[in-house]
């Protein structure tokens, strides 16, 4: 049992009803996630997540997809199950193939892997990246 | 004074040799990365490493570009400095632009905060992600 | 499965037993928590743990509410969900309301972003700072 | 050197130069620190970041000095030098004591031995925490 | 429900086929872990996990039960139920006692307590290890 | 500059000196490692860490070089860079020879990989491992 009970739909009032209407609307979903719902119980934690969320991940240089992607690769390294399984899905939704998935877990894998050899071997900066 | 010492191309022999040739013609580089000369003490390791690099970097599903910034990606939540130094440069080298990266610092710096939310929250899997 | 079963109270003997009294006594429990029933698997580790715990967590320079919350903080960070669940609830115990938990969250989620935005960025430490 | 250099405060201009102002003010500096400098090579990171940060450190539940000790424990968790730098710096300008520092460490290390025993045992969650 | 499905046996064929037979021999068991069949979704990284698992884990200058303790011990690091599960089991069926992973869970709390000791002090590297 | 300063030899009283004595003893030293200078600031921590460390890497059903072997594992793991070169050194001081060291980060770089694996395909535990 979670110290916080997430806030319904029905309970929600002023700026975290608006906040949930606009994370339907956004994502074109019925149902507000669990995330936000807890995340409610700190109305403005709930705003600077939120807003901070739409700019961060909106496009840019790069594109949706790969945010979504890169999003996925940082929650595989810190091991989040909530994180890896709502991003999975918002990849996909946003055209991420399981081709494109499966490429970005080869690189997290190989990645978490070497970072621990270069620590392994004590490896000094080369002088070209000084 | 790290445990071991790096093995400096003149000394390289063999399937260690074979690696450092094909490493920089690769890269079109004139010097092998220390993180390369250090692995080369252990040349199962070495000959492993450079082949799942091959490999999983290459253009896929995914761009060279991409597979790199998830490289850093994973790399900065890890703290590897020498892993984000190598790496960055890496992807500025195959056409990564600093409104890239910095994009990529973005998603990187959310995904880690949300990760941590989420935890904190102890935020359920809802049930369409189950 | 775990590899080992929880030594039960009425399985308990000399110095598990007697450890297993303290925490009840001091908690105000009236059952020994899963953590101490794994531990008393290796009773040393048992009778170290616990009287680290009950020096370090003891009024001090901070007060117990105080090193509750840093404990979580900790725990969520390292993404342990047992010990956000138990110690969320001594916190309450001890006296923190949901504001200071809420309040302790958002530090948590920011510190952690902050954390990785340094390594983004390579940040060198400042000459006051040195 | 870092991919990105240092945005200096005569070359700060808008939304930029007015946040430097705004921390030197808020923290009665003379000097930028690093961190803001390079979080300058994108302003929105940088408003993001600083207006989070204001919100969250600031008197609430929580005392400051309180937050920064959290926010220490945070960055002595996941080994950002700077965070820890800067940050203790910061905890003792706004009253933490040396004794107070010296208890957070303890509780810091412990906890992030306790965590990991709960991983060790694989202890499962008690019936009263569910 | 993850993104992917498990490769069931009936279902593998080819690379995949032989690895899943070859797993099953080797380890003497007649199904094969989940692991492997989610990993065979991507049978370049299925041949590539598997060769450097067969590589790494034999018998050398090091026994294998050793070699599975340290696997365990990194795995309760980054707080990977799955792998401490399947390895601690694994380490036992090699020969681990109780008694050797009991001592090996005490070696990785008090590491990971004494590693953020270090970061908390911010112990600088004595001149007999530079 | 740490904002702690370590306690020299000729400055240690009591307690304090006398577990100074005791560590140059014991590892037949003849200068305290800067890790337990800097500790004595906490003469509580110094003591509760040097009884342990005494206790958990003693000879037991494992051998010291073993245990230091996975002390060095979490440590690489952690990216504790001063953990990794003293405590190697203490590896090989005490019999560990090159060849053990380089199949030790050879397990450590393929279970940080394999953590991640089971991650990225959210690989459900083993009827066997329940």
């Amino acid at each position: 049992m979670p110290i916080f009970k997430p806030i319904h739909e029905n309970e929600a009032k002023g700026k975290v009803k608006e906040i949930f209407d606009e994370i339907k609307t956004t994502r074109q979903i019925t149902e507000v996630p669990n995330f936000w719902k807890m995340l409610a119980n700190d109305s403005s934690e709930l705003d600077r997540t939120w807003s901070s969320l739409k700019e961060v991940m909106k496009k840019g240089a790069l594109d949706p997809v790969t945010k979504e992607l890169i999003y996925v690769a940082v929650s595989i390294t810190n091991g989040c199950e909530y994180c890896i399984k709502s991003h999975s899905v918002a990849a996909k939704k946003k055209g991420a193939t399981d081709e494109m998935l499966k490429e970005m877990f080869a690189v997290v894998g190989l990645a978490n892997k070497n970072n621990k050899l270069v620590d392994s071997y004590q490896v000094e900066v080369d002088d070209i990246y000084k």
